[in-house]
């Protein structure tokens, strides 16, 4: 199935700050003083390391925002699995503009398929086990659209966008409303029906007092997964469990044994490694 | 000595972006359900792992954003070093505002200290040799002078800001105008007196050549600690010396012995780890 | 309960492009030329009708933003019952300031408590019954969110806030999928744990299929009164059930009698009626 | 004659700002989940109601923004009367795009018919007499250009567009000079050659006075018609003589009847009932 | 009498944006290098010419928009005639950002003071005739507003501002009409009553022809003093008349004796000499 | 050789201000009343001036920017030679649009190239002499980028942009360092290797301590062109040299005579004579 798009109104606006960003005060003076105005060339961008693509008509935008005369051929898709050597997308068009844009468009690439990769490989470390891999809100500042894209296309799900689009209630919320069950009980009140509710829970009496009160989702925090089984347990079903906190690439398979319906890693957003893709003259 | 500032004009869009993201449609609904208005709290940024910092006044003016009652006190500098446990600094006011920000100023303040962590890591790795560590135009994009910024806070150097203020001849360049020489004799006749002028070199032949015409500055390009010691010597003086592609944290020392000018390292900003930082009610 | 507040960072910009157009070119020539820049008045803005008060924060930085030293002082809050003759604030400041602002200001509140007012009467008409009034995505382009809050200073709910944090399958969808159950099934394999999904049913026959493959809430679209008692029954407490199409302000009464959750009714934001306010100097 | 137009430069912010609102951080997660990326369907915008049609360019334009493969065919003109059952514009291209297009587009169109249509109604109350009828400045905060456009497509004219656009004396100015004559002094030292000036009278003794210093309008505030007529006499053509205030849809042919010139009626657009339109795929 | 205030909402985006501009990609590097960040100084704005001032708000509010610290205190008032030696504001703050500030906010001051000069010196020229000086629309892109404001405090007096708020009929237009009076017939039945009407004449048959249909003035163009001497004569008072064309600052003597009503001048605007005014520390 | 171009995606948002400074709040009323929607013309914008021509892309971008249906043929390139008379662009399309645009696209056009022509006027007054002609930070606010363009298209060269990108040391930097060595050192250590760094200078004591600090360029400071012949002699190639301050269009040459590399002028951008180009329909 495809991947679940990004709306270019939505990143537009990230391509223009980022060319402008590059091209500052007097643009690209080494290539518009080398390289003459009706000089033609074609590209390729190539990766040079295995992953997952993410980002390509992000960054394929970028070449099309600058100068509407390059034809841009797409090859790949983002969510595919790509090895080295693969060239994903094929341009021909004026050489300056390409060269211009190169830094900027890999720049968008090399990130969201770095980000795509890492998410891959959580996925894979959850084998035959039910989990899903969620992201969450440690991304980059302006960047969380087409992050959370980049953990789609890595296979993983979103947990919400923002404070905005769902309830989740953490200790400081508990601690605020004077106990889980206050808390639960003022979100009802306040928010509409299309809004879930999800607790933090840090002990197992937490998750008891949780599952009386009721709510859609249960966010097992800091827990070992002996915990997390327990936990699971004693859910039974009765709410969506999300495993979450101090979960390394190492240790996602072992947190997906509990039988836990999500585990959430913050990593995969806030420590990018960049997938190393570039563009062949 | 201080840090070279990034100005607050230059970063505040991306504060209202980042907060923006953050509250979407409907704002911090969990707090605003759960929090009575006039509660009031404090609250204090705390590292959990050792760094350096950078990025605080970036991440206190996201509180004094959203609501100017807060009382903020930074209690560290961009620029020091900082140990797990340390209190960075110190907030007081309404418990809603506090909770709703809390997110967006640590995805600042995590990403911008990781950038300064390790670029303190990769300049203690040169010891006593005389290489400054750069960083390049792998940023992310829209985020280039924080992240500019905060590699100087970990006592790097910042090479051009982009494709405007200097000029970088590469391999492409170069078969654009049919030699170095004549690269660099065109951009001389283009550029202003202000502007500085590096190029790209894969081999000795092309140093002696770019020696010849006479750059300010040769760009050692994926080349072996050894072939670099060697063309510093070449040089000896007549132009700055660049190491770089393929440098790794652990190779930066072997580098830095060749006795070139600079390093740059894309990795400072292309892959980032964060560091952990956290706030404590 | 306080209302669920909106954002100042949300509606500034509102603010912001209201005056701009307001000022146009040349500022306000009549009261520029009339009235010496020294000039101090009082002012009160005072309700003409009855109804319930919606957007004085708004309003109020509307003078703040033109004029940091207009002193202001709100006397009633958003969502309370206000009378012909009450008085909701006061200012006090230079003349010119309040005199060109006044217009601005009484815009955004005479049409956000005309909503208010509005969707009161129909919480009322719901009168012993446990249905909740809900708007929908019919509001004007660009307002939506402090529109959307002045539903809930009605006293109402909000729907989802846009085609993001929430799923509506309508006809189209079930046609485009294949059936009612294809449509859910491709959704839930695509969204996030957060996101709710409902269902738009015409018939029962619909309401059945729905509940066998299991949704949040079915919205029964176009249904008489004695049509939605059956649904609703045959629901029996498996998903929330939403009334919606059709429904006037004379019937929300007989909707409400059906049992069902939710009346979401249109005309609360695209057609409004402005509640009359007015400034007295 | 055709309706003056409004820019697209001005009324574009406005679809790119709806757009945005309405699909927030995640795009249309039900259309992207359900329908097919390469799935095409033709689509009909239809009136459910008669009425005068306004905003059809600007509804259209949303389809076009989001998505630049859609074939627009326009089939009626903004001014022009619509039955129930009158399509208005043939879709035909994405099915995804043009289902997430659906709202935002008909939300312009909808309220902007609904001007339009009660403007008509309006113009048409008027009958045999001169009086030409206008809007105000009572306008929906930011929409105050496609509004105004709206009112003329209904056959309405409008009055100035902002405080910069002409001079508009009320009362409190009045007071601030220290007397009519006073105020229309100032008023003529100050301002540009091109600016009309009106000026707001409640007695028909202010009515003389105007006239004796010269105005080129004079808005008769909350007069009976029979008051009207009598100001209409005394004035003589020697100034546009404008009613306001109170004007009710069923009183406005007694105001016509006194041979005013202008009729201004602020509830054009601050209360507002859409003309329902729909999109039949 | 004060001039005609341009409001700050209205250039603060000007200011943004040369701030930006000037700080660039890595702010004042020379300043931030040498001068220690708690440094303080007092400074001087001084006129090093005599002339009119024009823009001292603006120019005061680009320090305090990069620096709200800085103490301001203007001493002098737009529209006041100013000496070479004379000191129009004093600063007190950090020494940085008044350092950082000087040129751009002198860039403001020193143009729109060399409008304010340029039109005195026209408006001075008129002598005791009753010509009043006004500006065209060959304004700087962007800079209008401001720009306007700056011919109100050098004495002279606004044209329309754009092409919306004031109807002038050129021989296009009448080309396009078929005539100068269908020309003026179509205006009428399309603009509002707010709306003034003005006709280009190059002849006085033309003159005569806009006399009979009836307009607020007339534009005499490209005439000599002898021709528009007649013209005026033609017109006796029935409409505003306006000399425009080739008028050079030698010759609006010349042209103010011939009684017409306004002489418009295109140089004040598009040709400006900057009024030399410098900051002392 | 060609003129170094300017990019579009920096100047559009200059475009986009200007076009809507002009249509304002009604767009062009007199246009849209009198011409009709499909009437279609031809128009050429003719020099009626001797100059260099400056900004026809930005001039012909106006009017697609408003109208992507008009034809638009350039028939000259910037930096070329124009005499009066001769047609630099051919346009054909709509009447209205055109004839909307002419105003906006001729104030860049007539702007920018006057600002070529003085360019080119101080370049023919230098002469045999090597030195070349340089901007200053002069400009206007927010036209920076065109303006240092239209420099460069009169055959001078542009200084640097902004604060950001090059160093220059004032007297008022060296009186902050407690001197000129001081200051020299502060900045070594605290920009980067891509960063140039001059030092004004009023005296030869001040340029023997330059050289002996070592800088990359010296701005001699309103010297004579005795002085500065002397200076040049001093330096003897160590440093570029930089002749500002006081330098007239007639002592061009006597300062290009001294040896001088650079002559930097201000009143090439602060006080500039449009170029004198129109539209002939």
């Amino acid at each position: 199935m495809q991947v679940q798009p990004v709306d270019r109104l939505s990143y537009q606006p990230l391509i223009d700050a980022a060319l402008r960003e590059d091209l500052g005060s007097a643009g690209d003076v080494t290539t518009n003083s080398v390289v003459l105005p009706d000089s033609v060339i074609t590209a390729r961008i190539v990766c040079r390391q295995d992953g997952v693509l993410a980002g390509l008509p992000v960054a394929l935008d970028v070449f099309g925002t600058y100068e509407p005369d390059i034809v841009i051929e797409p090859l790949r898709r983002d969510g595919e699995v790509v090895r080295a050597g693969d060239c994903v997308a094929a341009l021909e068009g004026p050489a300056r503009a390409i060269l211009t844009c190169e830094r900027t468009a890999l720049n968008f690439l090399i990130r969201l398929s770095g980000i795509a990769s890492a998410t891959r490989r959580a996925v894979e470390a959850v084998g035959p086990h039910k989990a899903r891999i969620a992201c969450t809100r440690k991304t980059t500042p302006g960047l969380r659209l087409i992050e959370k894209y980049a953990v789609r296309a890595g296979g993983g799900v979103n947990h919400r966008f923002g404070l905005f689009d769902g309830v989740l209630i953490k200790d400081n919320h508990i601690v605020a409303a004077g106990g889980l069950a206050a808390a639960v009980a003022r979100v009802r009140a306040a928010v509409g029906h299309m809004t879930k509710v999800e607790v933090e829970c840090d002990t197992l009496a937490q998750v008891e007092l949780a599952l009386d009160v009721g709510v859609d989702a249960i966010l097992l925090d800091n827990m070992t997964p002996d915990d997390i089984t327990i936990a699971v347990d004693l859910v039974a079903g009765r709410a969506l469990t999300e495993a979450s906190g101090g979960i390394t690439p190492q240790s996602v398979g072992d947190y997906a044994a509990t039988g836990v319906d999500l585990i959430s890693l913050g990593w995969l957003t806030h420590s990018v490694t960049g997938l190393d893709i570039g563009l062949d003259v």
